[in-house]
Order: C-alpha cells, then sequence, then structure tokens
C-alpha cells in the first residue's frame, strides 16, 4: 500500500507534489493494495481546495493516462492523423455525430477515432443518441473498432475498462466527495483519456452557461486555459474552444430527434448553431491536417452538397451494425404525443439549460438511475435561443411525450426552466473563446 | 444512510452547517447504516480547510456527547461537585496523578473521576503511567469505578466504548488522513468526552511549544478560545491555561520515574515545576469550590504536610487493586543502567521535547506501534530546564535505560533533541495564560 498520508499532509499545507509522489499514487490505485478510499477522498479535497500547478497537472495527466491501454495504430496508412473532439456536454449537444463523418469526408488523411460517454445529469451521451439507431453497437473489441477506423476513417467506441481506470476510480470517488469541480482533476480526467487515444490533433469544447457542467464562466475560462497548457505540455496539439451552454445546441434535444438533426446538418438542412459549430470544428480539423482556411470552408460546403458527408455516416452507422432505414421506421412507428409552451407575453426567452434537461430526463429521455432505460422518442423542439425576441402566445417549446404522467413531471420542472424577459439582454456569442 | 454529499458542498463552499445537519451527521455515525469514510473523510477535510464557527463547534460537541453514555452520579452526597482536568499532553506531564487525590484530600466536596488516555506518538498517557504500579487495574465496569469514586472521592478511568463512540470513529479517520490539526475538531473532541463525565467543573491545560501536540503558538490560542467560548455556550464552568511544553515537565520522564515524582509532588519532596503546576491546579478547584485563594494555598501545603495528600493517593491505587509496596520493590529488582549526558561547552540549553518524547519512545518508554509492551523503567532525568545556563561536562541528562541497542537508537535522536545554545534565550513562564 503507497502510504498517501505524506501525500495529504503536503496538498493540505499548500506545497507541490513532486512527479514520483503523483506517480506512486496514481499507480496504486490500479495496484493490488490500493490505498484506502477515505485517503483518496482526503488528498481529493486537500486537492480542490489547494489546486495543482501545470506541472503537477501534467504529471497527474500522463500518470492517470499511463494506468490504462493505449490506442495503437498498426498498419494504418502512411500519413494517416488520428484526431478528435471532446466536449464538456450540454443540452442539445449532438455534434460529435455529424462531425466525425464530415471531417473524414473532407479529408482522406484523417482518421476520427472518437471515444464518447452516456448520459449524466442533465446532460446526453453521444452514446446513448447513437444508441437509439436500431442495431447499431458501440461495446466491441478495440480490434474490430480498429478495422472499422481503418476501413471508414471513423468509429464511434464506447468507454471501456482499459482505458484510464484510475480515472474511473477518482471520478466515482469525485463523484460522491463533492470533489468534481476542481480545475487540475477535471483537466487531467478529460485529457488522459483523450490522450489514450494517441491523437494527433485535439479539439475540446468547452461548454459555458447554465447548462455547462461549470456554470461558471470565470472556472470555464480557467479550465480552458489548464486543458491548453497541459495539452501543449504533453505535445499534442490541441484546440481549445469555450462554446455558449446557455441556450440548448440546435432546435432538437432528445435522443433520435437528435440523430434526426445531426442527419439534418449533414446534408446542409440543419439548424444554424448546430450547423456552424459542425463546420467550424470540422474547418480546424482541415487546416490541421493543411488545408488553407478558404479551402477547407469551401470543401466542407461541397461534401454536404454531394452528399458525400451523409454517406460517410451512414456507411460508418452500418459498419457498427445500424441502419438509417430502421431509424427511420422506428421513428415513424413511435408517433409521440405533443404538448406545445407558447410564450404568455412578449419579450426575451430566457433558458435554464441545466433544468431543461433535467426536465428531458422527466420525460424519460435520460437517467435518473444506471439501469433506468432511455426513451429514444422523446424530446424537445426548441426554434428560439435565450436572447431571442419572442410574441405573446409564439410557440417556444414542443414538447415529444409518450407518458401523461412524465409530462406533468416535466411540466413542473420546466415552469423555472423557460422563461420570458420583458427586459432584452445581450445574446452570447456562440463561440466566446478559442484556444490555439 | 445519512448522505453526507450536501453538508460537504456546503463546507465546501464555506457555508455554516445547521445544528440539524451536524447532529445528523454524527448521529449517523454510531447508526446501522453510517456514511462511507469516504464522504467523512471529505467533509473532515473541508472543515479543515474551512473551519466552523462557535455555534457549530458547539452544536458538533454536543452532538458527539450525545452519541456515548453520560457518567450518571447516583446516590452521591448532597453538595457533591464533580471535576476533572485534561491535558494535550506531553513530555514528563504527570500531573493527573498527583493532582486528583491533593484535590480530594482538601475539599470533602470535591470528586475527581478522570478519564484518561495512553501514550501516543511522543507524548506518554496516563493510563501507562498508572498501570505501572503493580496490580493496578483500569479497566473495570462503571459501576465499579462509581463505587471507587464514592468512596475515595477520586478514581482513574481508561476510555471505554460507551463514551463518545462518534469521537473515536472520527478521530481514527482524522489521524489517517490529515485532518487532525483543526480547531472546532479537535475543540469538539476534547471537549464531548469531558463534557460526558457530567463534570461541575473543569481544568483544561493546553500545552505549548516543541512539546505540543499543537506546537504552533498561534494555534494553542485559538484551541484555547475555542475550548473557553464552547464550554461556556455548553454551560460548563471551565479555566483553560496555556503552559510550557517547550522543556519537559518536571525532573524525570518514563512510566514509573513519573509515578515516583507523583509520590514525591505529595510528599512535598517534588521538583519546582510540576509541584507549582498541581498546586495551582489544585488551587482553581478549590477556589471553584468555595476557597478563598489565601486558604486555598495553605489548606494544599498542610494537606501535603501532614501526609493526608500521599494517603489519599494510596487508598486510590489501593482500590483500585495496586501496591505501592510492591511498586516500590519492583523499582528496586528492575535496576536500570544510566548513562549521562553532559553539556559539550557552557551555554543554554535548549530541549526539543518532540524529539525527546521520541527519544523515550526508542529506549523502550513508549509505543511505535499499539501492540508494543511499554518498558516502564526506563526513562530520562532532566534536572535542567530549557533556557537553562549549563556549564561545560555539567550533567544535563541522565537516561536510565535497560537495552544497549535501544540506548544507541536514543542516543541518535537525542543528538538534535539536547542542545546547549551560546547565546542565551528567555525562558518560558510555565504558565503562559488563563482564561477564565
Amino acid at each position: 500500500m503507497t502510504d498517501l498520508l505524506s501525500l495529504i499532509y503536503k496538498k493540505r499545507d499548500g506545497l507541490v507534489l513532486s512527479a514520483d509522489e503523483i506517480n506512486g499514487w496514481i499507480s496504486s490505485l490500479t495496484s493490488r493494495t490500493p490505498p484506502p478510499d477515505y485517503q483518496i477522498s482526503a488528498l481529493l479535497a486537500f486537492i480542490f481546495q489547494k489546486g495543482m500547478n501545470e506541472k503537477e497537472t501534467a504529471t497527474l495527466t500522463e500518470a492517470m493516462r499511463q494506468s490504462g491501454k493505449q490506442f495503437e495504430y498498426k498498419n494504418f496508412p502512411k500519413g494517416a492523423l488520428f484526431v478528435d473532439k471532446h466536449s464538456t456536454g450540454g443540452v442539445g449537444d449532438k455534434i460529435t455525430l455529424p462531425l466525425a463523418p464530415l471531417v473524414a469526408a473532407c479529408r482522406e488523411s484523417l482518421y476520427f477515432p472518437t471515444i464518447s460517454g452516456r448520459g449524466l445529469g442533465h446532460t446526453g451521451g453521444t452514446i446513448d443518441k447513437l444508441e437509439s439507431i436500431p442495431g447499431l453497437k458501440i461495446d466491441r473489441s478495440l480490434e474490430d473498432s480498429y478495422k472499422i477506423l481503418k476501413k471508414h476513417r471513423v468509429c464511434f467506441l464506447g468507454q471501456t475498462k482499459d482505458i484510464v481506470p484510475a480515472d474511473r476510480i477518482l471520478y466515482a470517488l469525485r463523484d460522491v466527495t463533492g470533489t468534481v469541480e476542481s480545475i487540475p482533476l477535471i483537466t487531467a480526467s478529460i485529457l488522459s483519456k483523450k490522450l489514450s487515444e494517441n491523437l494527433d490533433f485535439l479539439i475540446l469544447d468547452l461548454k459555458s452557461g447554465s447548462g455547462a457542467f461549470l456554470p461558471k464562466l470565470e472556472l470555464t475560462d480557467k479550465l480552458a486555459a489548464s486543458l491548453s497548457s497541459v495539452a501543449r505540455e504533453s505535445e499534442v496539439p490541441c484546440n481549445v474552444f469555450v462554446t455558449r451552454m446557455d441556450t440548448p445546441l440546435g432546435h432538437y434535444s432528445g435522443h433520435r430527434l437528435e440523430v434526426k438533426e445531426s442527419l439534418a446538418i449533414l446534408k446542409g438542412e440543419g439548424p444554424a448553431a448546430s450547423t456552424e459549430l459542425t463546420k467550424k470544428f470540422t474547418e480546424r480539423f482541415l487546416i490541421f491536417s493543411g488545408f488553407a482556411s478558404e479551402d477547407a470552408v469551401k470543401t466542407i460546403d461541397r461534401k454536404i452538397q454531394t452528399g458525400e458527408a451523409f454517406e460517410k455516416f451512414k456507411d460508418v452507422i452500418e459498419a457498427q451494425g445500424g441502419s438509417l432505414v430502421k431509424f427511420e421506421k422506428a421513428v415513424k412507428e413511435n408517433k409521440m404525443k405533443t404538448k406545445v409552451i407558447t410564450a404568455k407575453e412578449k419579450g426575451f426567452l430566457h433558458f435554464d439549460v441545466r433544468k431543461l434537461g433535467l426536465a428531458l430526463v422527466e420525460l424519460g429521455g435520460g437517467r435518473k438511475s444506471k439501469t433506468d432505460i432511455i426513451d429514444n422518442d422523446v424530446g424537445f423542439y426548441h426554434p428560439f435561443e435565450t436572447g431571442d425576441r419572442v410574441e405573446e402566445d409564439q410557440e417556444v417549446l414542443k414538447i415529444y411525450y409518450r407518458d401523461k404522467k412524465k409530462l406533468d413531471d416535466c411540466l413542473q420542472v420546466l415552469e423555472t426552466a423557460v422563461q420570458i424577459k420583458i427586459e432584452s439582454f445581450p445574446k452570447s456569442p456562440l463561440i466566446r473563446k478559442v484556444l490555439v
């Protein structure tokens, strides 16, 4: 057993942990004699309070990465570049779905192996959204995933036990000890997972606003800086975006509704914001791969117009066992009832996005406990954004529901989630900041 | 299970815990479904960092007291006053031994039920010292202890599982999570135990200096203020003394040597400092019981001169199964070898008392692990105090040892524990502060 007590004292007293100390701690977590939970949680609490400097955070990130399996791309074409995007999540954030195939459609050398998670709290999960496509299978061996990736240059993967097990251990403790919202711990958690994908380039999308994992803008900015500097320390080219989550992203929330919106984006028929973000990220990937900015934009539009982007998504979905035909059929058969929320007076729309996400969970479109089964068909249509001017009686939210009881629970949460403000207020920009 | 997470969040974010929250937490500790250790330790870590206000600390103290059995003095004489003294411990602090019988000898109405602990780290324990008297038994039922107390007005008790179990649970966790040195947590730990003795008056002796549990003077002063105010909040009259532990107390350290010094104090033949402190505390107890200060001092001296104080101690020891005759015999039979340390040059003596205590542990006069058996006969004679002027070659420490190997280990620690400073420096007063 590694005795964590000396590390606890040091961190408690505001001292800096050495690389040996951090490495010893993290490697002990997955050893046969891990330290007791109560010492880990005390150490996490003191790290929460006292922070970690850039070097400590980078060491922690690397130690956590080393705790698990690393991706190895054997026998891939020469010049293959492996890229991914990670978002801290929110409501309506389906960007990974259209992004990966669009990037792959635009550039032959780009490979997009993307590990995603499941829904958590008020936020949806990319894996859950993908699994609303009938037949689609995420849980497969890494070898199978490499095969799909090699052929289609995109593969959607779920988190496995092999990848950064130290993060899983620490996160489970942080979740129940009030130590989640720590900049160095979040940095190490996010980056260790992404770095174990052995990437050539990474985009991180930090959400800010009421629906973000970290609602405080100040913390988001700190996290952006921390992620950027630790990625640099780890010598992985990385762009950190700070984007708005004070309004749901795009026009739809809910699993199948978001897949539909993703398909629309790939066909050039998507809502403005989710389309813009998908394209902006794609542009960055293309520029990284050697495109001039102007060429990148043109290529993106062309690949959408020609249908190649959509075809790429279809191919990947099918390679992973899914069927878009069956998806369309399932959507038709599960016709949802709808309930429309209108503006009670004219004014300016304001979403509490976290509550909106929780209202979606009430509807059945998210899990309250791990074993809950998601209702893929429920969801919201939200044509306006926070800050938009709306008239009296104008439709601001359409609810797709199955169960009257659940609708009632949802409506109760929505009462404070969707409001009309009399005074106008500035709309947040979609992209607030990019750290290159 | 009480969910501690909301308490963790509050304390983490610098908020004040409500009485209900504190009571719920503490009562859950001894419930059938206690909260998980990792949440308790996270909460302790955030309390360590953010502190607790006076009201929170008083509530915590009372909740902890309520977690266990309270002393109930049934069928004691009308007007009986129950008193005790608690010291935070150090090296050579044997004051409880002569104090309890002296107080009882001086005043018929005073009853001295005193719960003491065992040695911990570099500090000795009153119970261990008493157990160096052959036959003496501390572990007895509370009913038996009441009988001894009723008859002799003194009873030495050990800590039992019934008294403040919440403190035992919390202390065990604090000890291994770096959360010991917290003013509110120490306050609640000390006072909850003492308050469960159902006292009419209490003296707390906080040690300050290199051998103290809290070496930082600033922390000691804060702790004194916290103890004093929380005792007031709990409506228990209490005097808080801050006394020096930058030099060992009295002339002897080591279990039997300290019992011998205690006997000497009761015979009026003790060293100046340990005698003075014993008398000062006794005076406070007597004044509390109605004596004028002058009368108290006279009575103390008379009860020592007449031998009544010594007889009282002998009676209590015998009532608890001990024999002073056998004690003297054991001391004679276990003749220790001695090694004298002299001043290398003239100057001013300086003890690092913590190290001196650790050197005593090396000698066998303390435990390194819980199962170690104490060698009662080893110890130190230290005729001078920190700050005293000593001449070259003057004896500053005599070591009573049994085992050459242990002596060597002891001497190694002593090298930095006993030093001669060329420059003079001010001696600390024996009593630095009294909060009444």
